[in-house]
């Protein structure tokens, strides 16, 4: 077996994805479980120790499927937060405890020397979509990841932007709405206030107490603070059209934080993924009339293309074995 | 003479700078003449013409202060609106009917073949200020000129982010309050509503008018509608403290703008240029406490810095002679 085949792990909020991924770009191996500390409720200080074994155990796992005859050359790690270019975990607030863990130097020492980089989940998604997925061939593209919150990345001019320290990409907490509500980072009216699973949810409850939502309330059991995203989305799809406005709500905030990117890097792919891409597709043609709308100067542009994520779930563990391929070229700070 | 002799030119909304660089990056020669139609009230179908000849004619007189053993290598026009890589100004909003001039192929005709390359003024003067200014060194930085709207430029992984059209750094249409004043691009809340020179006058008519403003209003002979950005950076620099009030507002939105650029590109410069240097000046230290206090995870990244331009009204013209130096590379669509 090649020695250019890589694992790569995607460590989400609950649960970790890892793949070895073969010369060929196959997928030689696959294994999920859950992410240590996902069902704390408060910081715990051992859950940056379960990380780095549960994160090795997977590792492992991926390796033992190889056989015997396996040439691993390299693990590359995508998890939520700021990484730096040692691959320590500057800032983790989706991670409990995870502030400050030296994710690379653990995991090599733990591995016996297995060359380790570590990058943030949604730059590795955008790697994966870009060599793979929906942003392939593009030169200037931006993805945006939509999860509880909304991680992102760019590609500039046929390449990763990495910026300074390793953090480009953190589209979550631009502020699209100054008077806008309260984001836990203590800012106003930041956008994954609005284009992200607990978007969602705050816009459904708004609505429902607006007494616009009553078939979504019906199906949450009568009580307006238990609606979700998940009864929006199922409402939508039925063609409730309190739901479907809901979510054209969202799609709005999405195509003005899409078009503020668009202005900036002129990218000419803008990839929507995460796990709220499926109540996206419900309103996608409505996005992007929104976006055109949006888009200063649009008469003049080419168009721009808005597209769902093409690897689905599978996109940040992809891109993370790929970031563990190219090792690290371009990533500042890392040796 | 060395070949590597280059002219650059920054077409403003009054005024056309024209600069000759040497080898030895040293400015040779200086023109400077008023940019043409920039009186008129409305579209000029002939502003196109005149604006090639006046180009042309600060072109001609660059070389015949160079002398007759000049060896000119090229041309770079820096030019307010997008520009395709064809050197065709696809939208300019701010120079009435120069839509549509193909200013590259135009010129060329007219210099007797004189290569010449197109290019954004905010992002010639981002080159410039990235080769001699105040970005200087840094791989990740960005720059906004402030002057009646906002223009940017950025440096992403030791190069500059063209877009893929060659549009990137369209900064100022980006939507930073969606409920805000309208914007003459048909939507609300625009970045350059505020942290601009239209949107200094703005923010001081309303002070003015809320009677927050008296001593500024004085100045302008007693009339709140006579208001002017000027009024208000003279009276803040003269201690008046409803005008400083008013720049540090402006400057609060210049400092969401700006961190929304950090989240997204992780830049460890910030460069502010523009006409409004002076006025942000004032208020510069607040505007680096703000963006602090609005950057997400701010205490896990290193500093970012953020300071005014140093080549000042050069800063375009010289960035142009760059443009042309380097022959467009990565430019795309440049054949």
């Amino acid at each position: 077996m090649s020695a250019r085949v890589t694992l790569g792990i995607d460590v989400g909020g609950t649960k970790m994805l890892g793949l070895a991924v073969g010369a060929g770009d196959e997928v030689l191996a696959e294994v999920l479980v859950p992410t240590p500390g996902h069902n704390d409720t408060a910081p715990h200080p051992a859950v940056s120790e379960r990380l780095i074994e549960a994160l090795a155990s997977v590792a492992e796992g991926l390796i033992a499927m190889l056989g015997s005859d396996a040439a691993v050359a390299g693990l590359g790690v995508g998890v939520p937060g700021l990484v730096d270019g040692a691959g320590v975990l500057r800032f983790a607030p989706n991670l409990r405890g995870g502030n400050g863990t030296a994710v690379r130097e653990r995991l090599e020492a733990r591995l016996g020397g297995l060359p380790t980089l570590v990058d943030n989940d949604a730059t590795c998604a955008t790697m994966g979509e870009w060599a793979f997925g929906a942003a392939s061939g593009a030169t200037d593209a931006v993805m945006v990841t939509l999860g509880t919150g909304i991680g992102g990345g760019i590609i500039a001019g046929g390449r990763l932007v990495r910026g300074a320290n390793g953090f480009a990409g953190e589209l979550g907490h631009m502020v699209v709405n100054p008077s806008g509500p309260p984001c836990p980072c203590g800012k106003r009216g930041c956008w994954e206030r609005y284009a992200s699973g607990s978007g969602l949810a705050r816009l459904a409850r708004e609505a429902a107490y607006a007494g616009r939502l009553d078939g979504v309330v019906a199906l949450a059991g009568g009580d307006c603070d238990a609606v979700r995203g998940e009864h929006v989305t199922a409402a939508a799809a039925a063609g409730d059209a309190g739901a479907r406005s809901v979510l054209e709500e969202l799609g709005w905030w999405l195509a003005l934080g899409l078009s503020n990117m668009a202005l900036a890097l002129d990218a000419s792919v803008m990839v929507v993924g995460g796990g709220l891409v499926e109540a996206v597709g419900l309103v996608l043609d409505r996005v992007r009339t929104d976006f055109d709308d949006l888009l200063e100067g649009r008469a003049y542009r080419p168009a721009v293309t808005i597209v769902p994520a093409a690897l689905g779930e599978r996109a940040g563990a992809i891109g993370a074995a790929l970031v563990a391929r190219e090792g690290g070229r371009d990533r500042p700070g890392v040796a």
